[in-house]
């Protein structure tokens, strides 16, 4: 059912390097064992650790890189310094060169977007790349993008966006319409930015086969109101931060609750199996991974800080981008949406579009 | 201790109007007795509801209002309908005429701005409102300003957005030296909006008595890393409702987990008393209260659909802003500020200040 995909895995990246991938990528193999990696980064490094997952062994191909990014290089200079020779670099560019369906890494996400920018380039009438995450929701997951790639876009871009999304959240979620909100405020006065209004005027106006669910507020996120969230990446990316930061918060508030008496000392006990539950559905790592969306083939950026089962799951998002053809949805779907706006007769529809 | 302070009161806004407002006012009278109100709305209304609450009758004096601005009222049109006489508008003129020391109304957040603007004024050299936050953390209470106030400013309005969310923070806190830090975004490539570094820069450098701690990001508020966080308003509002949004999806990710099994309901009924400190520490009710910065007079803006409780904190939090002289206190700072800026001699710096 499956065919066997090639995943590039950038083995030197995150804080903790291959003693994260490595385990990663066994615990991927155990649920997809078609796999095949390419695992670049320091032959001498990887070798010793790989003995250990001979799974992993069998399945992979070292490609020696001499050069590691530093999760604190700047883009600028993770560029000058890894260009051609990095862990970072080689992996995105086995995708270019069709040596791998998708690249994996834990490194720093200035450099992963700006060699990534530059390797594979943005699609066609697409002029910002975004980053798009899983976000968990009362309803299941929703997509949310940009979560930080680009900062301060235009309403073309922000459909470009929605355009991107509803296509992956088609290839993630196998869903067949995804609605899609575009990210907005509610203080009444100026219900938004401009850019924000116009994207909105374009989605509903548009023939566009996109479900166009109108404006959503900060809350409907994690209410899970549609599947696919739009927003700028400054926006975007407070937002995410924001909501990690109360989900530590509230659940610090809570394990102190639990632990000031005995009542409630002996209260989680009974529940501990209810508490599992709980921390299991806030476990960032089970929806660990940005989707690079935009470019001419797929980057996922794990977190850096993630241990083997969180990079295990953005293996697993790799699979689901792979093997679905999200690159090829987006750009017909791009291509749809390019060529109606081109065709569209009202002349300050198609300045706003042409932008 | 106290001084009786005089509270004016749109007794009409929000979802319940004098349903809430006035056992609100009975509650804060419980804790503050030399409160005095002046109740705007409807004379009819009102007069059966405060039967009910002898102790706000005797605290209180009803100015009849013919006109209440509905909850879905553009700015526009409370405008048109509502100047000069409803409660909203009148309740805010009885701060400009010094008849009351602060205004609070739980109606429609942009009519309320827009009628503040126009009877209060912004203060000398602050051209953009903000409304300011009361942010539970970690570490206690924070501010976060601006929630939704203005979209899009420039770095010399952020730079008086610190200026009075310091200000604000040692009345509020009665804190000698508030941190102050601006919300900004992770990527390392772009490290934020122009407008946020060069606001930095200028907190940084300038000779300002403000404790600027740098940059902060989204998680860094429900830490309590800062005192006081800066932020433009739109982005401000999605953090503000996506915290919010988050806080909601937990508690009911909790409430499903502890009912799931007969363990769990045991272990709850252990630990009742722990999820009511939870709850308790989690009850948007307790920091109900968003207060309009940069006018010449305080006005508090409670959450439409607060229940009396809700209504009381945004008393309580109108007292500690009148008694301690908040508008007062900013504007010394403000100038001093704006003096310091124009002292400088950089061009570039009297550049960036004087935009």
């Amino acid at each position: 059912m499956t065919r066997g995909l090639t995943i590039a895995l950038d083995a030197m990246g995150g804080d903790n390097g291959p003693g994260t991938v490595l385990p990663g990528a066994e615990l991927a193999l155990v649920r997809q064992p078609d796999l095949t990696f390419l695992l670049f980064g320091d032959e001498a490094v990887l070798k010793p650790v790989l003995n250990e997952y001979p799974r992993v062994a069998a399945a992979s191909e070292i490609v020696h890189a001499d050069v590691a990014v530093a999760m604190d290089d700047k883009p600028s200079q993770a560029l000058r310094r890894g260009r051609n020779k990095s862990s970072m670099w080689l992996s995105i560019a086995a995708v270019k060169e069709g040596r791998a369906d998708v690249a994996v890494s834990a490194g720093n996400t200035g450099a992963l977007m700006a060699m990534a920018k530059v390797i594979l380039k943005t699609m066609p009438n697409i002029d910002r790349p975004a980053i798009a995450a899983i976000w968990p929701t009362l309803r299941g997951d929703s997509i949310v993008l940009d979560v930080g790639a680009t900062i301060g876009v235009n309403a073309k871009q922000l459909v470009d966006f929605a355009v991107m999304g509803e296509a992956m959240a088609r290839v993630v979620f196998g869903l067949k319409e995804p609605s899609v909100g575009m990210l907005n405020i509610g203080v009444e006065e100026v219900k938004g930015l401009d850019e924000v209004k116009e994207a909105g005027r374009i989605l509903r106006e548009s023939n566009l086969p996109i479900k166009y669910y109108g404006f959503v507020e900060g809350d409907d996120i994690g209410k899970g109101t549609v599947d696919v969230v739009v927003v700028e990446g400054f926006s975007g990316n407070i937002a995410l931060k924001t909501a990690e930061g109360t989900a530590k918060q509230i659940a610090e508030f809570l394990r102190n609750a639990m632990s000031r008496s005995l009542m409630s000392r002996i209260g989680y006990i009974f529940a501990r199996n209810a508490f599992k539950m709980l921390r299991e559905r806030l476990d960032p790592r089970k929806s660990n991974g940005g989707v690079f969306l935009g470019l001419n083939g797929i980057v996922i950026k794990s977190h850096g800080g993630t241990d083997a089962m969180g990079f295990a799951s953005a293996i697993d998002l790799a699979v689901d981008m792979g093997r679905n053809g999200l690159v090829a949805k987006i750009a017909t779907d791009l291509e749809m949406f390019h060529n109606a706006a081109a065709s569209q007769s009202d002349p300050a529809e198609t300045k706003a579009i042409a932008l």
